[in-house]
């Protein structure tokens, strides 16, 4: 009698994803590895419930997700902070991070996972095995820019850091982090002090959506780049952001940012199924859904 | 770049389908055609709902599948009567029969449709392409035997006689059917007279669980098949009924339960998916399924 294949049903929760490219890399990594693997997007901004919010829906769609046999659920904007009370269990990363991208049903219960850090890290890991966290400034502290700066702090950054226009978010965020990682020098500096913190720092991680295709320039002054420095990107769209090919014209190592998104689903990959993705075959599928997705727009 | 797959999501809602054949059949054709096809068994009575019956939880558990991308739900005891009022439209078989066992989702309404009876009849002209319908007598008037007896009806049976151990079920079928085709001759007749009325049939429907594994045994007295009888089975655990074993031996032709278990996976899957699923290759996998749930029973 033929074999049935092991079936995994995965769900993303999120308000505008009908772009997302987590379902076409979940698929494709599925079947190469010769699993019945399906992945749908539900974009709750276009569900249209009557009178009732997107937020106030997760945890229905979460529980009957549970009931009509999903094994997993990615979470994105603007549901990872929210959907945490909604859970039985947080793992402790996400729990310190404060968000959860990942959502694992496991014997009835529904466990808390954060991908976007562990993912960054691993793939800063695999693009730059010996990058130096002595000294990292990071750009941008909003949702990426947390689980960026946790991942360096958790892959033992010494010093971190966070600059972000809106200088008392970066403070908030700095003294949280100060508190999780008391052995570690983590401050704010005004957005003014960019060029001056570049200059001894090791790292540069980017994290706002300068660069976009649709909010395209440069976040930092391309002079203010030397060789000294590795320079890491969350932009993916394009792969090739102003600032990676700046920064890689200036002599710096470059981790762009195909990198973080393709390890967090990675990581989800490995959490849903118990199975290790092969991480350069999904990078490359991801090269060419990018490309295809430029092409057409 | 890579080809992405059409992909269907579907569910089956039911009570105690842990066993059910479904969802291999389905997968499996649909790997068959190259699709990414997934196929969910959700068995209400395991799911738990506090303080709600399972009745009360289907119109939800459609409306949040359609909201987590099922393509579409297969509908089984005890909710296909219940099922319709939740529905957009239902189509004229199926509002004729009472009973929806395929909900299907399209440009974002929810369609009813009954391949129950479809299937069987599909199932009976593929086995029998001759089977003479001048004069039927159907054993069992219970939820399989309405989608039997409409089957047999609208493929143009002549005379219909309705058997139930329980007669006023048998004679309240047997009027409802007469007004919806008034030029039929269409009639209850007690258990104690199912001798006599085979003596003169062309065709004999067994519709109750008698000779299912769990509940064996043979519904007639094997010395009142006659060679010109045709004989069906709505049993298919196993395929080869007592019922399917005598009427072959006293000169019978016949269609077994799996015909119909076959034939209303063949029409569900090519509603869902708009393409004709392989009779003779489901028919095969099915018979292997039935093999092995045997051979674990």
């Amino acid at each position: 009698m033929s074999t049935v294949d092991q079936s995994y049903l995965v769900g993303l929760i999120g308000d505008g994803i009908t772009a997302s490219l987590s379902p076409p890399m979940h698929e494709q990594e599925g079947r190469e590895q010769g699993l019945l693997y399906l992945y749908r997007p539900v974009d709750v901004s276009a569900l249209g419930f009557e009178g009732r919010t997107g937020q106030e829906q997760v945890p229905a769609l979460l529980e009957y997700g549970r009931h009509l046999g999903f094994n997993a659920f990615n979470i994105t904007h603007p549901f990872k902070q929210s959907v945490m009370e909604h859970l039985d269990e947080v793992d402790e990363d996400a729990r310190n991070l404060g968000a959860v991208n990942t959502v694992v049903f496991s014997e009835g219960r529904s466990i808390g996972h954060n991908t976007d850090f562990s993912g960054y890290i691993n793939g800063l890991r695999e693009a730059l095995p010996e990058a130096d966290l002595s000294k990292v400034i990071q750009l941008g502290a909003g949702g990426a820019g947390s689980a960026v700066a946790y991942a360096l702090l958790r892959d033992g950054a010494q010093e971190l850091v966070l600059i972000d226009l809106d200088a008392d978010r970066a403070t908030a965020r700095a003294a949280d982090l100060q508190r999780q990682f008391p052995d570690r020098l983590i401050h704010a500096r005004p957005h003014a002090e960019l060029q001056e913190a570049l200059t001894d720092a090791t790292g540069f991680a980017h994290c706002t959506p300068v660069g976009m295709h649709l909010h395209p320039g440069i976040p930092v002054d391309r002079d203010w780049l030397h060789p000294g420095l590795w320079v890491s990107d969350v932009v993916y769209l394009p792969v090739e952001t102003e600032l990676i090919q700046a920064a890689r014209e200036r002599g710096c190592s470059v981790v762009d940012g195909g990198r973080m998104a393709v390890g967090q689903a990675l990581d989800a990959f490995a959490l849903i199924t118990g199975r290790p993705a092969a991480a350069d075959r999904v990078r490359s599928h991801f090269l060419e859904l990018v490309a295809a997705q430029q092409a057409g727009s």
